[in-house]
């Protein structure tokens, strides 16, 4: 992070922390992303269901992973963070399974949201997937709101939104991806196109770098938040 | 192919040809793969709407793509296929982008899925992302049924479909891989599961070899069915 950069703590529910908590929980990296960009649609819109599969970095696993990918890359043997080869692979496996068939990680996106936008009528399925990359986690988000929008407000709206940059210029080719995520402390969306197949409904695409709003971006933002609100 | 194998020609909806037919379109490569597992389906449950994103190997765009990857492994300078870096990276736009946001190559689902499995009614929403692998396309797919199912006949019916094999048995890590699915002709399904947001909605994951299934595969088997049929 560049030190000399003044972070925009977004209020994204902020004010649950208290000078009584000693314990801080960071959210898991793939579910910080996406309320980032959510919560302020959410405001606006009500969402009502999200469908979200994620295309997820091999540094969320840490620096194991990375070296097995790296080694797999030079053809070298080496400790496996993964059951399997992750490159040229896609490993539909994120943390253990639990019962219902889901991984821990996906429903980690369904409860984490739910809190973090305090809002447990929110209904979220996740499929997430692990991919030989290491900028950042990509994810593909088909969003059901109770309201309607126009899709040029849902821009102004993520435009305006603090640590969300929008990149939705499809003619120009311009579109988030982990290549120019990687080292950024903001969120990407762009993609942003209604789907037509049911009412209300819209698509979008956000990356961010999951070592930085996915881990020590949003660790920063906290304790900003706690020095500007006094609560250390 | 192994020549040595006889391919079963599943029946989906191959009774659209006739003796008439001189041109004969083989489908595009990630419509093909979900088809052959979600027609059954069909036919039991009846589709309403699918969301469906996508993690397609660079082969699907050709010799330069994969070249531009092998390349960029390497640290070499050489022919672009993409406008951006593919290793390292996740690019979402597949073919052009149209006027209504989406690439030609969500909207080829979207067409082709309905063409193919003659029911106008489906709907389909997609997004397509390039991924920077070589052994075949995977897709994550979410289907909402006009009847509810139950889970073991769903893959009971998959199991019993030809061409689709059910690689589902989470607790012991199988579940579809382009690793796994490489330079086979078969698709692969499997991480099978209610997705409880929603009445009689089902997530997977689907996995198929896009140079087999998606292209060679697919134009053997019309061609055995020709000759099957008495059609040439």
């Amino acid at each position: 992070m560049d030190a000399a950069k003044k972070l925009v703590v977004p209020e994204v529910n902020a004010d649950v922390l208290t000078k009584e908590d000693k314990i801080i929980a960071n959210p898991n990296c793939s579910t910080i992303q996406m309320v980032v960009v959510l919560t302020p649609l959410h405001k606006r819109y009500n969402i009502k269901r999200i469908v979200v599969s994620t295309y997820q970095s091999v540094t969320g696993t840490g620096v194991k992973a990375v070296t097995q990918l790296m080694n797999e890359r030079k053809n070298v043997d080496g400790e496996m963070a993964y059951k399997y080869k992750i490159d040229q692979n896609a490993i539909p496996h994120i943390d253990v399974f639990m019962d219902n068939g889901y991984t821990k990680e996906e429903m980690k996106m369904v409860n984490e949201t739910r809190k973090i936008m305090r809002d447990d009528s929110i209904k979220l399925t996740a499929t997430c997937v692990r991919i030989p990359v290491m900028g950042g986690h990509s994810e593909s988000i088909n969003i059901e709101f109770e309201n309607d929008f126009d899709l040029d407000e849902v821009k102004d709206i993520l435009t305006k939104s603090p640590g969300v940059i929008v990149q939705d210029d499809v003619k120009n080719f311009v579109y988030p991806m982990p290549l120019t995520a990687h080292e950024k402390d903001e969120t990407f969306v762009g993609r942003l196109r209604r789907d037509e197949t049911q009412a209300n409904t819209l698509n979008c695409w956000i990356v961010s770098d999951n070592l930085r709003k996915g881990a020590a971006t949003n660790a920063i933002q906290i304790a900003e938040y706690l020095v500007q609100k006094e609560l250390i």
